[in-house]
């Protein structure tokens, strides 16, 4: 028993969008740019990078702009729990739970004498996203807000999920069969970090494209759900820690 | 100075690849695969399910289709060392050096009394695809060999690549500037990762769709390099294991 062939997906990437700053009326900025960029249809996917999210709610700190560990202080205060340190390098488990290095702080897309904190509440962050571009376009989309972290084992960062809105995080095919009939009995998907991957292959670090849609995903997939209570595995569950 | 902004990807899925056996001629079967769904153009990266390559190599073992833990003896004979253990889940460095659950061995899409083993060598099996495509088809594409992996710290799984051929697996963005020219420091992104997640996002896990076609990607994306030497974290640098 095999479900239709899904269709290609589209990874658009929205240019456009200017410099940030707090109090800016960002998904009002979204709303423009993706407009001018692709419009946005029912069911598309917006991706938005959590640096554009941190400068609209004004989650930025003065730091010594000479000091390239001027910020290390924050790291400690946005942490739960330091996990590991090497050097200069802290890993810890956020406040919201994620683990990362250096509580989620960094340094580049800002100026010199500021860091930015992670949004306090990145789904709270997507579904305002969410359900401000459905007042102004009247389109429901799903929103996923991007960070770029490390991880154990493999070398490179890749994007995930801080937050979203209007989609289910982890795709449950328990109970479904594969393509030779047998239940399958583990395959929980985390579909929001593989479309936040997919989005960073066309937004990359350096061109300013804060934004992208992704167009084509299953309707099946929409739904409700929240990165910090559906993704990130509480303490008890983990064995790396 | 930002660089200009990327083009749009596409993420196109390959049905009709028939179910494979030990010694399928399994690239001349992707070849006339792609071939019916959207051709292939220079430069589209090709995500080829690691099921099926080890399939076509035969990595495969007659288990006791009646004991579902029958496959338990082969992850210890997989295993360059047991990392965690939690009941029946063995979480494992691979000899390859993967760490991964069950060694990577599973017994979904295959006979009931079948365990799948990786592939020997995946970077070396999408050498050979990619080699075997432009034999035939007379093109170059990028290959990698994606598998279905869980990671610490997040719920739910995502596809991460195996092994790659034509394309950079880490692409190197130090050095160059961000959008407020900042140098950044460390952003090394690990595009097979990502394209192998993105890759997952058609080719589901129900479908029996074992390849899809990644198009639109930057050319200055492809080179050499392999999943095993360069995305494979040494044991002594990593703070995990």
């Amino acid at each position: 028993m095999s479900t239709p062939i899904p269709p290609s997906l589209q990874i658009i990437p929205v240019p456009g969008i200017p410099e940030i700053n707090p109090g800016d009326d960002l998904s009002n900025l979204i709303a423009n740019g993706v407009t001018q960029a692709c419009g946005l249809l029912e069911g598309d996917v917006l991706v938005v990078s959590q640096k554009v999210v941190s400068k609209a709610e004004g989650r930025l700190v003065t730091v010594d702009p000479d000091d390239p560990l001027a910020h290390k202080p924050l790291v400690l205060d946005e942490a739960r729990r330091v996990l590991r340190r090497r050097g200069d390098l802290i890993i810890t488990e956020t406040k919201h739970g994620y683990v990362c290095a250096n509580s989620g702080i960094d340094r580049s897309n800002v100026a010199p004498d500021i860091a930015a904190l992670l949004p306090e509440d990145s789904d709270r962050s997507a579904r305002r996203i969410r359900d401000a571009i459905k007042g102004q376009l009247g389109v429901s989309v799903a929103v996923i807000v991007a960070d770029t972290f490390g991880r154990p084992w493999r070398r490179g960062l890749t994007d995930i999920a801080l937050g979203c809105a209007g989609i289910k995080p982890i795709l449950d095919l328990r109970g479904t069969d594969d393509a030779v009939g047998r239940e399958l009995h583990v395959t929980e998907v985390c579909i929001v970090d593989e479309l936040a991957g997919a989005a960073e292959l066309v937004r990359g670090k350096s061109t300013g494209v804060a934004v992208a849609v992704i167009r084509g995903v299953d309707p099946a997939w929409f739904g409700s759900g929240s990165v910090v209570e559906d993704v990130v595995r509480h303490p008890s569950e983990d064995l790396f820690r």
